[in-house]
């Protein structure tokens, strides 16, 4: 799926069917169920996203108690980007929730507040890292101030234009730090956000997540398309590569990034770090304590 | 569960058997299946907890937009303390587990900082509280502050005796912030401790998990329990109640702390926020734009 679904340069969104699935295999892309297919198949990864999550957070733990030595300060950072109902959120909820939350570290990024605007675009992003162990998740990102920034005019041209370079600068700073960057683009049609943002004033449960800021946004839908297109072509690095996810149907995004973060994580070649201390004399010690039974020890839920 | 697991005074934690499974309905507690029935239910609970918890954060959404004026900052605060291999970890992974990971904001307290020393020790506490609308769990706590700090002398007796009279005023202040507050001791027994301890030894996944230090501090069970029922004793207020778990059985622990969270929930008389916008007009705009399918809107994974 890092093959399939990375950015190719030309960047042309116009190029990608957001209803298409691509990887799917053939025995789920026919019939009825590959829509259950795919669901059942985020539940199965994201266990095994879960047991990867534990030997990166296990790993980190151990060098930080010193134990093991020369590993760097390893995590996974997954950056996700879309429009307005583009699935930001539920791809979090979906995909991030099948794992363990002890071990997430999520933030969200709005129109940023009078003291973040104090300072340069990417300190608030430097504060928001992962800590090492953690998979990190940026609910957008330092990649607004090439988006809205640009569409909206929030800065003059020269400053948009000079971020891509910068932006390139930091993630290579980053890898080098041991961070391991998955950048996503959740790619949604403008039907669907028209249908999607119609859900959502047709639900009284869903109306908080409704900003009526959306419509002049959907508005500017070709200039953010360009904005886009930009952003990942420029910015589109071995270090730090772009994904573009398709993302009309749920399921299929849901899938998709479940895999992409999967075979991420294969990438990092990680295991559970060995002891710090010697095992034998522990259990020594233990049993001098008393009160540990004998024979076969059964702890899951007697 | 809010009544029955309530701290009584005088604390006696040596009264409460951690094999127990108070509350758990007469169908469940006969018969061979009670720890399925009690993880399926934990599903079913985990799934009402996430709406409570949306209901929260769209609530807190809403009046941060202005919509909904006079509704106070809420947020809720589920502190969870233990002796090692009490099952903190494991219960945020099944409980919390079952929320949105996006709306949930954990933090786990070590050996503070040298930072954190240089400060008054709720300094770190303030810095970690949930923001408006979230769900916070703290993994350990500032009782850490009045539990080793006292049995391993950390500190003059002088200082962790005031330290409940500044717990009781802190958590006082935050009640009236807004935060709901819902502290857990999941209560194990030594044996049980004993045999995870061991568990751990045993499987070199675990080792990772295991630390030579947490036999000095099993060493020293007596006093750590007598620091726990002070600690409950003194800081058990209505406005931040107390609650003692019996934690041996890991279903029972997790079906508890999930009741516990949804009655705390069902206090707050959460709904959704009403929409702060013209949601005929929001329609018309939308249709304006073009390309939105008209009839029945299907939304969810087509």
């Amino acid at each position: 799926m890092r093959r399939l679904l990375r950015v190719t340069e030309p960047v042309d969104l116009g190029a990608v069917d957001p209803r298409s699935t691509p990887g799917l295999p053939d025995r789920a892309v026919t019939g009825e169920h590959r829509k259950a297919w795919a669901r059942a198949q985020v539940g199965l990864l994201g266990a095994e996203l879960a047991q990867q999550q534990e030997m990166l957070y296990a790993t980190a733990q151990a060098a930080e108690a010193g134990r093991h030595a020369g590993s760097p300060a390893q995590r996974v950072l997954l950056v996700l980007q879309a429009m307005d109902s583009g699935g930001k959120d539920g791809t979090i909820k979906r995909v991030a929730g099948a794992m363990n939350p002890l071990g997430l570290h999520i933030r969200s990024f709005g129109p940023p507040t009078p003291e973040e605007l104090r300072h340069d675009f990417l300190w608030r992003i430097r504060r928001a890292l992962p800590p090492p162990g953690y998979v990190g998740i940026f609910n957008r990102s330092h990649y607004e101030d090439v988006l809205v920034a640009r569409v909206a005019s929030l800065v003059p041209e020269a400053t948009w234009r000079a971020r891509y370079d910068e932006i390139n600068a930091f993630e290579r700073d980053l890898a080098d730090d041991g961070v391991t960057l998955v950048k996503v683009l959740l790619h949604i049609s403008y039907a669907e956000q028209g249908t999607r943002l119609l859900a959502r004033l047709d639900d009284p449960r869903k109306h908080w997540k409704y900003n009526p800021a959306d419509i002049d946004a959907r508005a500017r839908w070709d200039d953010y398309q360009a904005a886009y297109a930009d952003a990942l072509g420029r910015c589109d690095t071995d270090a730090a590569p772009w994904f573009v996810v398709p993302a009309d149907r749920k399921w299929y995004r849901d899938w998709a990034v479940a895999h992409l973060l999967h075979e991420t994580f294969d990438t990092l070649r990680l295991g559970y770090p060995p002891a710090g201390f010697d095992v034998a004399r522990e259990r020594e010690r233990l049993r001098a304590g008393g009160a540990v039974a004998d024979g076969t020890v059964e702890v899951n839920g007697r």
